[in-house]
């Protein structure tokens, strides 16, 4: 066991911190205020290899782990939770072209996405299917070569501004084997996007519903095989737990930034706020948990690196565990900056409403408890 | 001990139910997205006896007791506690006064003020002293016959909307016994009001920052005497207190309200949400919670009405405990919508973003603590 | 809404205060250590009247309300919940004899039981029906003009030591209405006490299990009708629930007493422990928290005597909340002291061990987020 | 960064758990009852090295790192947190004769301390000086070739049992510069035992007061220089509070164990309560607090290995947060069995009464905080 980082990590987490500083930092608060997807980070963010961070290299990937991801994405979410949440998602929708594209839909998509030159959304959640994502009902029926994608679905970041879209659909039988992936452009004749979602926050994503009416797809632009879906959303998911718990610890330490800088320079009473023991113990149990979280998704992202057994267990841990921690942190670092701390004039405000729906993605916080006490009380002894 | 409402107050509560209904419903999502101060809403209230309730009936107020007006601000707040709050702040301004004014300020602006005809705004922080608002350092010096104001406030509610301000300001020393309290019309010659505050929330309230340079005030505008001011602010927060925690607890309740709505009609796994036994359990647990948090609002108002020594304490008990409950439950009512929660169609966000200012202002609720801790510890035994 | 108490209620929790602190306060530390059932005191506090607060005064009880029990159990609370807690099970095994027993069985043990000459247990628990009661197994078959009752209970508070015991027994089908309560004299033929249990706390009552065969019980001590067990059970469940949240406000109050004392005298840092704002902050929510609690309970105590059709649910909820928040306050008082709130020199570790099980027993406190939700959920609208 | 164990890990891993079940679970629950002090168990332990982990080899310590022992304590704390928290306050000692001990005294003391053939225990709160270590008031005055040490010390671990003592003693003037650590035999001339403490738990560890009058200690029992006592105990401290946070891990771990082991098994409702979702829920959180808790003090001792600058900080956040969650998780395992977690008949409690003194010593939480604040506050940017 050995808890430091690699010279090439401390590399790439200067790098993302950099890009964080000069691209994220100066367009955050208006991206949000004013709900712009920015297309233009996103291409800057590709020209350092962040928009196919472990993605295969033979899709112009950079190969990396997991953790190599995580400490980018966390460093980025510090100053911008949303922005990096949905270039994330990008990252494991490019992910997914490379591990179970065909040669074709790789050839065709592949570099383009590695870049950042097209965006992808993922496709899984629908109006009627939120936590039990297994009872979806758009269908892909496959008629004269073509799969013909009918159905909708909901809250998919990105929609309608990005290029491509993972959809899951179902090919078979009821239940979790009978859904297939496909990779859909979205341009497709037959979608419809619909108006976009007024939202708490996550403003530089737009958030739209999707309508498919017979939508051609062509076959190549299956992953994997029919009846592969959910478990390549499942992989999909164990990895997005893992950037989703980043993005929590990521913007508690940028609150735990912006509140120590307050307390220290803020004087009450003629006497620093940060010389108040009720606020140093407050900022005390801050850093501890914030930690805590980000040792979580750090060993999660391990765990899924190294193909444990138990790697999806790890990751519901880390997401239940870094959204929670990173929420509250948020919070409390709005507290210590009392009514500066609900000016939008301060980012903390920002990162409260980006990190309440960390809880609610990807799997709820409930969801994740589900499939802990599952794995943990259907088998028997300790966690490996 | 009794802890039965009247029969009148059982009627004050259905009157602020069906306006809530009939006025608020209908305005609260708007008013909070374009941030629009619902002057005609107020007017409405006011014909209701709503601007007025615990204010002398000398000058056209209700003249009831703290208890009464706290039920009937708990129904309005269920529905929209930012506009609650701020009518919550004109009615302490009314209560001063109608409490403390000359006979000219209560004759020229006491009827006006209690119809709601007229709005008042509170002016007690200033940009250098939030919690230390004893260091305020806006003076009034009397000239001439008149006293001239200079100085600036920050966060005022109301604030360039409203038509008079009730002032604290400095006509002595350092530290509190030097500060008076004032009445000034809002268009006073030599005011400047600040650009409209973005804020997380509290939209249908305009909050701005104000100068005073120098403002001439009537001599009969002063409130209570030279040197009483701090007096007067501290009976206001008392009171003010168990207002904002009131509308915590109305937010609370009205979010039950939708999460248990939802709840029972959401399916997934096939089931009502409403099966799951974890989720019943939150729920039982956000309504034991809100009952108690409504419970120590009521026990503040009714020591506050009898005058008991203990007042301050109870009334900062009140604020701490519904302030933080109020909020907490919000945030669990919005994770019981999922996805749902996280969207502006609901109100869920709304009252999650509204309360969290709860917990900051009417000093926060570290100062609470303050107030408590010094209470119970300088003097000795039991409450009373 | 009146939240005073009345003279005679100052006057009852007066007469409390001074037996807490003469027959209580010497003994309460031995009594745990050395597991002694301290009957003397139980008969001084019949001699004040505490054996019988709220039975029927036909039975030579005093007949007060439950809110005004509530008031006396709280300041014996203070110094032993519990020793206060068997109190509180006699008192309402005593209730139970006066308002279902036969005339016979009144005029047999109610003067006794009313002053504490003799003592009762209540066996409702069994081994394999803990928290669902209405699954118990014991008999009591109707032969020849007796019951014979056969089965076992199991944690029965009291048992060995008390002269009477109120027994749930099926004498029809399953389920809750073929359960009949009955009042059993401790030493009938073929009752054997277990040994007596090794507890964390609880110390001066004795917990056995008790097993019954073939024991012979005259028709007339059932208690109400055959079928009506369960609901006798309940009724006195309600207000078993409101004296086990006392007994943990009480004891909440009585750690906040020994921490203040503590703090106020202990010097750390050349300054005495109460002057860091840390700890200052953590009593403050410390007496919040209690303050909630007390509201909480006497809530359900009025709503109990009010006979209100949701005193079932806010019996529920004082329970839980109540022994949760006495528990956690005791926790933090004892933290308060360091060390010494380890040592049994001081009361803190033996308040902590004794509430513990508040939170278990009475039904666990997961039974009443149970009886909460299906309440709250069954049933549309307000609590009222 | 890797996360898992070394070959050499895993097998020091099983030799513990294998030790616990021989040796420590058919005695755990009999030691603390009868509160007897396990010689003979720690004797066993020294024979497979674990009285002398991480001494160094030159007194026949293992030499392993701090990580390593953990590894080790953690499983023995699984059966009995009191005696492996023993045992880990004997490696300290052992571990400063062996790094700061004269070659006289390692020659001495070295090799039996490591074999666990004699025992020790470490001196630095006294009755006056509790998280105020450097205000202590002992003293050691060099008088011809001699200390004379004089004064007195409270809550010392093994006391009465013990061989050798490790003395911090003040030898210059006041502060923590002016203090000293010496080996006093624990049979010297003049040191007299007060009586064992009562306490909640750790009773496998006799605790009692010293007083040292006129105690004679040769010179070369004096540990590194003059004035290096308060650098000595910090260090000490470093590695107590990994190992008590280590302790508190393996206590959870337990509780998890056998909560597990009860809700698999125990129906009610005609269903094994680990089909009721909100228990399944509770599961899952201790689990994944315990796993986080576990990373904080794997972190730290990680830390502590590599000479980090930031070493005591992450020290006193593993101390702080592992000893809360593992106190908390008992808990809820001991809510898990309801009545049964409240009776001698399982170990839930005794884990419950032995970690809640995790939260006190070694520095109580509260101090945590203010070592970890200080050091956050008082530097600047992120945490190496």
């Amino acid at each position: 066991m050995d808890i430091e980082l690699s010279e090439d990590q401390e590399a790439y987490v200067n790098v993302a911190k950099n890009f964080a500083r000069d691209v994220l930092a100066p367009g955050a608060a208006q991206w949000d205020e004013q709900e712009i997807f920015p297309r233009q980070a996103f291409t800057q963010a590709g020209s350092l290899g962040f928009c196919s961070l472990y993605a295969s290299t033979e899709i112009g990937g950079l190969g990396l782990s997991r953790l190599d991801a995580s400490l980018v994405f966390e460093e980025m979410a510090r100053i911008d939770p949303s922005t990096t949440a949905f270039l994330t998602i990008h990252n494991m929708a490019t992910w997914m072209v490379g591990d179970w594209g065909s040669e074709n839909l790789c050839r065709t998509w592949g570099p383009a996405l590695s870049t950042g030159e097209k965006l992808a959304s993922y496709c899984l959640t629908e109006p009627g299917s939120g936590s039990d994502a297994a009872s979806l009902r758009t269908t892909a029926t496959l008629s004269q070569g073509r799969y013909i994608l009918n159905g909708s679905k909901a809250f998919i970041s990105g929609a309608g501004e990005t290029d491509l879209l993972i959809v899951m659909a179902r090919t078979g039988a009821e239940g979790a084997r009978g859904i297939s992936a496909f990779a859909v452009p979205a341009d497709s004749t037959g979608i419809t996007y619909g108006r976009k979602e007024r939202k708490m926050g996550w403003n530089s994503q737009s958030t739209r519903a999707i309508t498919f009416d017979q939508v051609e797809i062509p076959c190549d632009y299956l992953l994997g095989d029919e009846g592969e879906g959910f478990k390549i959303a499942m992989r999909g998911l164990d990895g997005g737990r893992i950037n989703i718990g980043t993005c929590s610890v990521g913007a508690a330490q940028g609150a735990i930034d912006t509140a120590r800088d307050y307390i220290q320079n803020r004087h009450q009473f003629k006497q620093p706020l940060s010389s108040f023991q009720a606020l140093q113990f407050k900022f005390a149990d801050m850093v501890t948990h914030t930690v805590a979280a980000r040792q979580m998704v750090r060993l999660a992202a391990c765990k899924l690196d190294a193909g444990s057994t138990d790697a999806t267990t790890y990751c519901a841990m880390a997401k239940r565990f870094a959204t929670d921690i990173g929420f509250a942190v948020c919070l409390d670092a709005q507290q210590l900056l009392g009514g500066y701390g609900y000016l939008k004039d301060y980012p903390l405000e920002r990162l409260v409403r980006d990190t309440r729906v960390h809880q609610i993605l990807e799997g709820t916080n409930e969801i994740m408890r589900v499939i802990i006490a599952r794995q943990l009380l259907e088998k028997g002894g300790d966690l490996k």
